[in-house]
């Protein structure tokens, strides 16, 4: 059994690995820390979980999470990276949930986020947990950054598009649409039901934090700098993100006449998590409801050289806890998809 | 491993049970009807089952389905019963979903069903499945009557309380708030995103089928005739019924000094599938989303003589497809919980 | 034109007032308070505004407040309390939309207020502003307590049936489910959209504070003591209330003979905002969405001596801002319906 | 006063389109019709229009819907091109909320409709009804083809850029979403809300009847042939549209240089309905709820080449009943915005 600790797990990605850690079959839960509830029973803040889990939160200590096998970090961005150098010198492998070692570049992440990196020299050796890209690695890592929600989606959207070269790298579109847990479970009349239901709207256009984040996988995928637009926009539902994804094909014979739904299927034929559906459907975020899954369909409207990728994700489970137990499982050797066989909730 | 069938599985219920069936540890799913649908595979109509469930939907057919151990009917009222016979002579267990063999009198159940029942001389052997009351003869049934989802919402809310004499039983109250997947997944301007939504009303407040159905297991329970009034009301959600039941204390000692909260936890302490909550909580209807429990508190506001029982279920879930298998594993000597250990997805 | 300020206008109720009296077609809408919020235009929070106010947000300022005719306040309870005396003082008359001044009785308030009444003095003269009660001393008032939106529901489905002592005073049930926006516009984890949405559930079942509210208008109409349990529930959605209510005829002919329909009618017959809907039906809270009615139907089940009385308004428009405007009419000399024949919005 | 007739008036666009004429200072409703529900009252389908609409529903007549002066059809596709000519005929003005007089094209209007076209000699004399491009074509008009919903939100927010020829019109992407009113109110499983509440999905990806009626108004902007990528979504609420518009400047001093903000304004500065937002903002669909108007926003991520447009109306308002009033004002000389002063409904 892998002993697993859980540093900040009041939030919904908190609450989401509980889920999926308390129903593990490898696992078993030792602490979960949160200093403003400490002493409170979890299942009496997520009556979901009453029978399932039977700890109360504790105030965070390093000496016990240091004989964790595993130790998640579902905090806010910042938090992670002042207590993971000395998680990792007592051997703990680490997987923040957060966006602390998400990108390469210390400057670009200062500017991100609005404040200076902790321990930059880490960027270098952590891992971006997205196993459709980084298996090899993520299997022999100390540290892991958890992909973020939309970048989840988007990458895998666009990922064999790039890798193939082609598609115009420089005219990329993320129109993105998420549902309001994304926003997290923080006290903010912007979260309220009542200004969210009943009601559409994008946020962020002129820059959002996962664009350098997404950036930077296209970027290593083509091996150069791809322009990109992403416009998140908030929908009115709990879960999932739905990416259209829009992009030219080069005006190439290669290009052209490629077999789309071929190259997708090739691409993830042997990717437990993610599904490329028959061309011309179109996926359901409710598809993915609880689920670890991503479900793509490429479209090419009207035989025209724009190409119109759909990919879809609970932003809880592949784009958060679920992946970050799908990385658990890769690097402690485990079967990728313990855990993590649940079936999507319809309706 | 136990052969199941499941004739019409194209409704809400039937892809509840599907979800719940393909992960069960000890059940193979060998077939699934629809007469409209034959051919179409199943994860094409619910594509949260692909890669769970590869089976097409058939046309019924009466010797295969005698291959199989147990077969679940989920289909509209009256369909069960004209081949229910057929099963249980070729040795057959079924379970009924729909409310064919839940009510004893044949001419209540002509009267609210609206024709005459088809087999008469199976209301009597039929076992009415709620589990809490009638687990013995479930175990050795042929034939399950499985519970409506009010009344299993109800009769486990108030069943404690008549059990022991302790309240008025003439003038019992049943509020009850249903999402709208109770209403099925049938063409209905009804049943429309926009005709639901951001509304709430109730409905059947004259008469509603489920109010015979209450009346006759709270009859059992007082050996008597209940006077219940049940009012039904559509809540704009997908999932959960909450029933708020009012009940007057008797004006005993006995009654007005009783400990309900004793009283209800001792009722079911070893029901793995009932959840007493501590005295003066607020059960919410997401904390059993997906999963087979009925969480219950118990209130008596300002110390008066009216006691106030909240009792919240997933409808499709222990209000149907959960409680359906639920009672397979019984009959079948499996686990009782064998399939249903599924947490409730919150948010 | 009526010269009206708005203390305190950052909330849902504050926006539903605004949205009335920018529309209403005698008044000059002259300033509108928010202490934290001063010198923002009034649509920049609420862009449905755009192009309907052009006032900003300005603070409390007591001199320029004494030029209005009338002074609405939409601020938490006890803050009219603390600025009416000299308002009043001053010859401007005051609606407040807050509870300062609903409650007789001193002690009663600080109880369920938690803090002592700061003018007691008033609590005789502030006229409580149901007009299909008290509409001739609202026409003469200084001061309006404004109802509460359970209160207005639950009173207005009741009175007749008390006013002619038909039923049973010791056992009224009141049923109540409410939209979020009954929460109001502060940042709550709460009322998050993640915490509300598909999810049903009771609250405050111990003692809420329009318990003692709705009791003290039903008091007056029998002029005695009535019992009434009120159970609170929260429903996902944005506006509207839905009061099921139940009383038990009394056991004499009058009641049991009592021609309901035709009381209720007759009742309500030159009440331009109450609409008795035909026997046996079921009000919808999006009929009223937006508008200033209150639909009320009439049911007794299986012609037993249980009625069932179903009684919808818009909690933010006959529940409170509504309300007020309809307050404001009389007080003003104005015909009642002005700025109030906006028509609810379905879907 | 106008002597208005609604031809099909059961549906959302319906019943809009009665909320907005009975309070319309300038209308008289003479009569709706419904083959199928000839003989009941409008407001015993439509309960919020107690007390405002006395109507009931009745045969089609053409004698009698000859005595009008405005005839609205709001009836499915088809439909009203069979009865139009004789109303024409009799002098009585038309206005079509369904697509059979938008396409100029007779046989591109067969295809994308299934059938071919019963009257295409009135199809050059049609007016589109967008009044912010031909204000003057419709005050002279006796048939006004009322636009469609995304076309609307969509025409509006890249006209101004392709009257001013400043973006690459080959290369344009409407990615909408659409509120579930959009697929009306007919019985369909697709639009219950056990479908769509809770879910997000693109659909007619390959082909929208609306593709080409965008591209005839945008082609008529640019004088040429555009090309327009479209892909509609459902998102999980009863109204709105939002639509997310790209287009790329050209490589030019004009174009890249050009101040987007002030173009917006100047085009829209005296459209009593286009609200052209501050740059950078981020309009909400909720901001146009029950309201005509189209609020617009202007964006340039990064300063780059790509322009993105926010553009949202509510569809049953702008998009439907709202646009189709706002016709009739101006083609019966009242003032434009005349019964269209509604302000949006927040929250």
């Amino acid at each position: 059994m892998v002993k697993v600790g859980i540093v900040g797990g009041t939030g919904y990605t908190g609450v989401e690995l509980l889920r999926l850690l308390a129903a593990h079959p490898e696992v078993e839960l030792v602490m979960i820390t949160s200093r403003s509830e400490a002493g409170l029973p979890v299942a009496d803040m997520f009556p979901n979980l009453r029978g399932h889990v039977d700890l109360a939160f504790s105030v965070p200590d390093p000496a016990a999470l240091a004989t964790c096998d595993v130790v998640f970090f579902a905090t806010p961005n910042g938090v992670a990276m002042q207590s993971v150098p000395a998680l990792l010198e007592a051997g703990v492998k680490v997987i923040d949930l957060a966006a602390d070692f998400r990108l390469k570049d210390t400057e670009e992440w200062a500017q991100w986020y609005g404040q200076p990196h902790a321990c930059p020299q880490l960027l270098d050796e952590a891992v971006y947990g997205l196993s459709e890209v980084n298996r090899a690695a993520i299997s022999e890592a100390r540290l892991i950054a958890n992909p973020g929600c939309y970048p989840t989606a988007v990458q895998l959207g666009l990922l064999p598009l790039l890798e193939k070269g082609l598609v115009d790298t420089g005219r990329l579109i993320a129109d993105c649409k998420s549902g309001v847990s994304g926003a997290g479970r923080k006290a903010a009349v912007s979260a309220l039901l009542c200004e969210t239901s009943e009601n559409f709207k994008a946020y962020g256009v002129a820059g959002h934090r996962h664009w350098p984040e997404i950036r930077q996988g296209l970027n290593a995928a083509v091996e150069g700098n791809v322009g990109l637009t992403f416009v998140p926009h908030l929908t009115p539902m709990l879960r999932g993100i739905h990416a259209t994804l829009y992009a030219t094909l080069l005006n190439s014979d290669d290009a052209t006449d490629a077999d789309l739904q071929a190259l997708y299927e090739q691409r993830y034929a042997s990717e437990p998590f993610v599904d490329v559906l028959p061309m011309g459907s179109h996926p359901e975020t409710r598809s993915v409801k609880g689920a670890n899954t991503c479900r793509i369909a490429i479209h090419r409207p009207q035989g025209a050289d724009t190409v119109v990728i759909l990919s879809v994700i609970d932003n809880l489970v592949k784009g958060a806890a679920g992946q970050a137990v799908q990385n658990m499982n890769i690097l402690c050797g485990l079967p990728e998809t313990a855990g993590l066989s649940g079936i999507a909730l319809v309706p």
